[in-house]
Parts: C-alpha cells; structure tokens; sequence
C-alpha cells in the first residue's frame, strides 16, 4: 500500500484577500501533486487552503479544536474533533510529512516552532521573521518545488 | 457540501481469529454504507475493521497514539500521528459519529466510557458487560441496523 | 529528595451526602497519611476529597479539564489548566501512584479503565461492578490499609 | 482560601552555566515571594529554576511529557505525568500566571507563542527575538519588578 503524503498547511483563522488567495493557490497545488491536505480546519488560511484543495479534487482533513464536526470550514472532508483546544496544534504537525506556513499569527509561531522541534522541514510564505529554519520561498509555485525536493 | 458519516470501531490491539473476523466484516459493512471507518489504526481489531473497510472500498482513519505514521496498519488511508498515548482515545470517539465496541479490553472500556460521558451512542458486539447503556447486538449485520436507525 | 506519594481520588462531579462524607474522610486520611491528593478538581467527589484533605493539612492538586483556573473548588492548593476535556482524565491516573474510585459515572469509569491499562493498582468504594481487577473495599479505612500495602 | 500564584518559567532542556545561573535566581526570586513555580520538569533552564526555587523553601511543580515521574529533576515536588509529549507545553503555560522565558530553543518559542495566543503576559531574559509582544528584561531582579507590575 502507498499512502498519500499529507502535507499541512497552517495559517491565521482570518486574513486578507491577498493571502486567502495564496493560500487557496496552496491548497490547489497540493490536490494536484496528489498529496492530501491536513490543517486547523477552520477559517482563513485554514479554509482557503480546503478551498483550493477540495476544488482541485483532493482529500482534506480538519484537525479542529472544539467539540463539534460543524465547526468545520465547508471544504474539510474527514473533521478530527479533538476538544484539546490548542494542543490540536501538536497533531496538525505531527501528522505532516512537511508543514507550510503561510503568514499567520501566534496560533501558527508556535505551529512553526513545534514543526521544527519535531525536526520537521517548514515552509514559509510571508510568515514570522526571526525563525532561520524556516525555507522561505515567494509563492505556491516556489514552495512546490521545495516540496518535491524534501519529500520526494 | 454532504460529508461521509464517521464510524468508529474500538477495540483490542490483539485478538483471535474470530473475533478478527467479526471486525473486518464490520469494517467492510461500514465501508458499503458510505460511511468512512475511524479507529486507534493499531492491530488486532483495528486493523481488521480497516482491512475489512479498505477492502469493501473505503476510506479508512488511524488515530496513533506514537509518533510515527509507520506504526499504522496497512489499511489506514489518513494516520492522524497524535504523540498523546493513550490520550488518542478521546479523538477517536470524539471524531466518530457512533462507535461500535468489539469485544475489547481496558483501552476499549475506557473509549465505551468516554463515549457515554460524551452522550454518544455505543453499540457493542461481545463486549464488556456491566455497562447498561451499550445497545447490545450479535453482529454487524444488527449492528448496521441500528446504525441506521441511530444516524440516518 | 524523598517526595509525597500522590494519590488519586477520582469519582463524579455530584454526589449524595453518604458519598460526599465518604469521599471527604477518604482525603483525610490521604493528607495524615503524609501523601498529597491529586483529582479533577471540580465538585462532587473532588471536592469532598479536596475538602478533607485540605482540612487536615495535605497538599492538593486538581487537574481542570477547562480553561479557567477559577473552575477548581475551593480546596485546590494547586491548579493544573489543561484546557483539554476529558483528556485530562488521563493526566489524573497518570500523576497517581495509586487511585481510589470512589462511586462514579462514566467519566470515572474511563479513570478506571484507563488506571488499568497502565497498570494502576485502582481501590473501589461503592464504584463500578464488572471491573474484576479493582480491588474493592468498604470504607476509607480498609482503603488506606491497601494502600499501605500497595505504596509502602 | 488564597491560592499561591503559579509562576511558569520555560526554557531549553540544557543550557550553559550562565544561563544556568540565571534561572537558578530566577526561582530563588519566584520562591521568596511567596508564588509556587512550575515548568517542563526536564533539565536545563528547568532544572535550574526549580534548583534555586526549592533551595529557597519554594514549592515547584513539573509538567512532564514522558510516562515516568522520575524524569523529573530532582528539584521537582510534584511531577505531574502526561504521556502528552510536546503537547505538555500547553499545559505549563496555561497554568501559568504568567511565563518568563529564559533563553531557549524550539520548544520555548513554542510556548512563547501558545502564552501570547492565549493572552498571558511573556516575560523574557535573553530569549527569541522578532517577538515584539514579549516584555524584555534584564535579569531576575527586574523580572520581578514586571511581575509584581502584573500579578500584583
């Protein structure tokens, strides 16, 4: 058996047009390599990323918070309700094969900083500065290639 | 957007022939229905729902308690790598829309318990004793059967 | 260093009075037996347990499933937010060197079960049938004999 | 009842004797004044604090991620055990009243910023920077002065 690759995308549960963009671009190109899409499961980046994903075909998985499936964005196929509030951020990174980080906030430094704690590969777009291991690359084009070359 | 049901299946890690044949043919019934399989992704009854599941077509979801995608059974699609140990319990009956207990041991009674004290429905096929609210049934014919009857 | 054996009470968030006055001398004789207590830190038979124990000068420690270290009852000397649900309940086992059960609903029934899988030695007063490896006693007094034989 | 504040000081599991020395005075200060501190239980920054905590008649509390409570440093009074890994970190900082972060890898940053998604006040000797929402200090001396600013 050969199983997807599960490639995560974390990001703010709010953002801009312009990023909402980028990360729904993201989610495209994930769907489109094949891999499936692990995220937060809910709003912002988490939601442009499903968007892209599941409108590309792909399989997508919402590792949420609370206590309900339906807090779920519209575009998360298989919702993991955990009820461990933050510490969900522990399992959305554990369960990638490699992390993208697009801009975000303190939900996703600290998604970056477990990431590469666990000696995960991290890439960002427009993400915290200060973090040096992090690969930063321009667009979802860019970190695609990235991709390919950390996880094959 | 119409998600697939979840259903989960616990139970031991290991287990004899019989009972790994009662629980892949549940599994493949949960798969017929539509509905995806969640479970602890280990072996024993684990991996015979998965098997059953995979095998009928399905999608199948292993929530690991270690640290590593690798310790899932051959049959789980999405391993969801939790690092929590025994902790993974509570998202695996959190996650599922009903949960089916087969026969089982004291990881399992802790699920069947977790799941009451969640309000969830549990259906159990030669299972413990001693707890009342388990809806008692002989296989995965009956429990199908009220699977239906308990989410549509 | 020597440090306090830490001894787990766990039993419902409500209780009747006979079990409240149980579970607040079962405390005492935790704190006068020199070990700290360790629950869940809510009402019922945690606060009857963190009563008793807190008025005979032991150490307690209540380990909150919310958010809000002001959920801890009123004889909590040291609050552990967790902010995970019922998986804290695997953080009171875990923390115990040994647990009493003291009556209960399904949230203490997973407390057992969850004991057992570790490999807990459980004491049960007036709690969950059907569990054959709990060793059951009939007051706080047999209790802390089996505790002493088990603990040293 | 008034409850001891609880202090968290968070840092990397092995440091250099300067930064040892820090954190040694760090919880010497969080002692004498009357909080009780907890950390991560581990070596390092941890073991440090809870060195000079203790050693200045202060109680110290210890989240641990492993199964065993003597993973604790021999400075810890009450090891709290998880089996939670990394998720642990959740649990120091929300239970925290407020966190000072000396120096530190990874694992701190990660704290650092699940302390800022939940609200609580960073303090920081010597520690990540490009976080602008930690408040800088110098030394323990003028952590305490912060501290008091912000507990009262």
């Amino acid at each position: 058996m050969t199983r997807k690759k599960i490639i995560g995308v974390i990001g703010a549960g709010s953002c801009d047009d312009r990023i909402y963009h980028i990360a729904e671009e993201m989610g495209r190109r994930i769907a489109k390599s094949g891999a499936a899409l692990i995220c937060g499961g809910l709003g912002g980046v988490m939601e442009a990323a499903s968007k892209g994903a599941k409108e590309a075909g792909g399989l997508t998985i919402g590792i949420l918070p609370g206590f309900d499936k339906a807090d779920a964005n519209s575009y998360i196929d298989i919702p993991i309700v955990t009820g461990l509030s933050h510490a969900r951020n522990v399992l959305v990174v554990r369960s990638s094969d490699i992390v993208i980080a697009i801009a975000g906030g303190y939900g996703t430094l600290s998604e970056i900083a477990l990431s590469l704690k666990m000696g995960k590969t991290v890439i960002g777009i427009e993400t915290w500065e200060g973090v040096d291991d992090i690969i930063r690359v321009k667009n979802p084009d860019e970190a695609m290639e990235r991709i390919k070359e950390f996880t094959g």
